[in-house]
């Protein structure tokens, strides 16, 4: 079997877990029945493939191919959770690559000179507990277990009472052994906008990533009085969702101006509207903002156009300065795909820019999107292009591993 | 005891059932422990006053004193669950003053001609199932039980699901026996906006309804796509959230247009956002919109701006013309009080209302509301204006059933 047969034979495998049948997105959220599911077909797929199987302290999926605790390895994988209604292949395309490169080397007697690791790191959307990369950060020591076991999901259920249930425990940490462990990690993943689909469709199906924009996560909370809707005068209320709706409007504006050829993005993506009946004004309103560009300046000036316009109301929830990726091994992974390649930024976080900030040698593969659609449903990556990815991603690991 | 002493007693009696230590606010909804708790009270107190306890087929407990299937009698009474963080004397304060006034013309040897009743109808506010008072509207057959049966609650509970958790028949319906036993129902609330505190205060303790305003729900639904936060183009974005943020807004400037001598109110008290994560561009917005006004028009003519700035987006929930009540009872309640009365109509919906367009003889009396606060912890009203209540109520059934 090629290795483009193998993929195409996995990748099919897993297109049916945790897809919802109205929405025909992706439901695939940390420490769930559908994790658990994911996480068994992995540790099946290294077995099988002769791999020992280990868990670092915060439960991610390490399948090695050689000693790790000898000298470090080449480490590939991405991570198989889903936003709310995801697509196939922000996660999984990296992950099934990775599989099919190992089982492509083992088929060709391929000797490693270092070891190799398939990584499946746990809870990278953070869609159920509200923190991205929840797995690399604690693995790492960037959020203490303390706070990661205290985050709860929209039933009110704790991370450590979600482990529990997942049959768990709740001991969680950071793992310098593990991260030790890591030479280099090489995440191939689905571009998550057009930025390749805009270049030569000769050389733009792969790239190779270059850094993580700078980015932030902001809440604004707007207060009013919850009275009724229909018995108090417009004189005498205070309706929390007028300056909500103020606030999203304003967001797109003071990003719009700055938008150009560098790119400044800003998005209200969720709101808690209190009490949030039909019938009641909203007595308080949290609404979010993510704001990103690939200079760090455009972000801080919407940031500051905001403050100016709702004085207050707003207080920084994250902030992450641009995580360039490890120069060496960029420019090593560009020789081994040619001089054609592009390289590209990117506005999305990973697991690799959290193992970057770590200081773990770290960069990307991204496989071109014709339509930037992520974290929906239509998210899509042509066949061939997937190809390509996997075989760009063998020749790196070829390289690395020589 | 005097009858302010008794509704004082009463009156703490209920202030700790479903009373929420962190907000404060009343959480009893339909079918719940809590609910359960205040019908048991309920069906005590009125043991305890010697009256004959019967449910309707909806489940809305009855009290009576003398037999309705000989004559028709006098009810007062309202409901006692909440909105979410409610008030506690939205409904309570009508059942409350209710079995006071049966108490003191019990002790005082009162011989009523008619019998006298004491309702407790449930789910008046919708919390729980999205329809507002649906006790009464399946007793009155203005909804059908298929349509009641099949209402969903947050967790996707149906109200079939939960009479049967509650330990209920689902066989619920229409009762024209039921409805048959009423003469007149004259419902006490409290004051859901300030239009008696801004009136004479020497007389406008007390009022007497007029009317309930037409008024009217609709949904405004809008549509993007759920692309990354991060690494979609601003050009490139469909982002329904900016298009429910301008609904919201004018929605309230198109009622700002109309308010005047007349009032006129639209309020966006709950928006639905899909996916709902903070780095995914919303797919999909849907808001809900609740206006009223003492003029059909002037309603009228907010869903029409509102319809041709947002083309197909808009769809009705509902819509109820002015919901006069009964003439002559009005009248008479009226004179009972003293020319002196204010008369008052009110944007809010209630069971009243929902009697009155079934052709029962109903009016109400409102008790001042120092604020307007209402369905939030804060709603508030005069110990001295509560008490002025119940005795108007005790003046106007001694008048009724002389």
């Amino acid at each position: 079997m090629s290795i483009v047969e193998d993929f195409d034979h996995r990748w099919a495998q897993l297109l049916p877990v945790g897809r919802h049948s109205g929405t025909g997105g992706y439901r695939r959220y940390a420490w769930t029945r559908e994790d658990h599911t994911l996480r068994e077909w992995f540790a099946g797929e290294c077995a099988a493939l002769g791999l020992d199987l280990t868990e670092d302290r915060m439960g991610n999926q390490w399948a090695w191919w050689g000693d790790p605790d000898r000298s470090p390895g080449v480490v590939i994988g991405s991570h198989l959770d889903s936003v709310p209604d995801g697509g196939a292949y922000d996660g999984p395309l990296g992950v099934v690559s990775a599989l099919s490169v190992v089982r492509e080397l083992k088929d060709h007697g391929f000797t490693p000179s270092v070891p190799i690791g398939v990584v499946n790191f746990g809870d990278e959307e953070g869609a159920r507990f509200g923190v991205a990369c929840a797995g690399s950060r604690v693995l790492t020591g960037a959020m203490t277990p303390e706070r990661a076991l205290g985050l709860t999901d929209a039933d009110g259920v704790s991370m450590a009472e979600a482990l529990r249930a997942a049959g768990r425990t709740a001991e969680i940490g950071a793992d310098p052994a593990a991260l030790a462990r890591i030479g280099s990690f090489v995440e191939l993943h689905v571009e998550q906008g057009r930025a390749l689909d805009l270049m030569d469709p000769a050389t733009s199906a792969v790239a190779v990533g270059t850094d993580i924009w700078p980015h932030g996560r902001w809440r604004a909370d707007f207060t009013g009085r919850a009275d009724h809707a229909g018995t108090t005068a417009l004189a005498d209320r205070q309706d929390a969702m007028l300056e909500a709706a103020r606030f999203a409007l304003a967001a797109r504006e003071a990003a719009a101006r700055r938008d150009g050829e560098h790119r400044c993005v800003a998005t209200v993506g969720k709101l808690d509207v209190r009490p949030g009946g039909v019938n009641a004004i909203p007595s308080s309103v949290t609404a979010w903002l993510d704001a990103r560009s690939p200079q760090e300046s455009l972000v801080r000036g919407v940031i500051e156009d905001l403050t100016a316009m709702f004085p207050d109301a707003i207080s920084e929830e994250s902030w992450t300065e641009t995580t360039r990726f490890h120069d060496a091994l960029t420019t090593r992974v560009r020789d081994a795909l040619g001089p054609d390649t592009p390289m590209l930024g990117t506005g999305a976080g990973h697991d690799a820019g959290i193992l970057a900030q770590a200081g773990v040698p770290t960069t990307m593969l991204f496989v071109r999107n014709p339509t930037g659609a992520s974290h929906t449903p239509e998210e899509f990556a042509e066949p061939a292009d997937c190809h390509a990815g996997v075989e760009a991603l063998l020749t790196v690991v070829k390289d690395l591993a020589a």
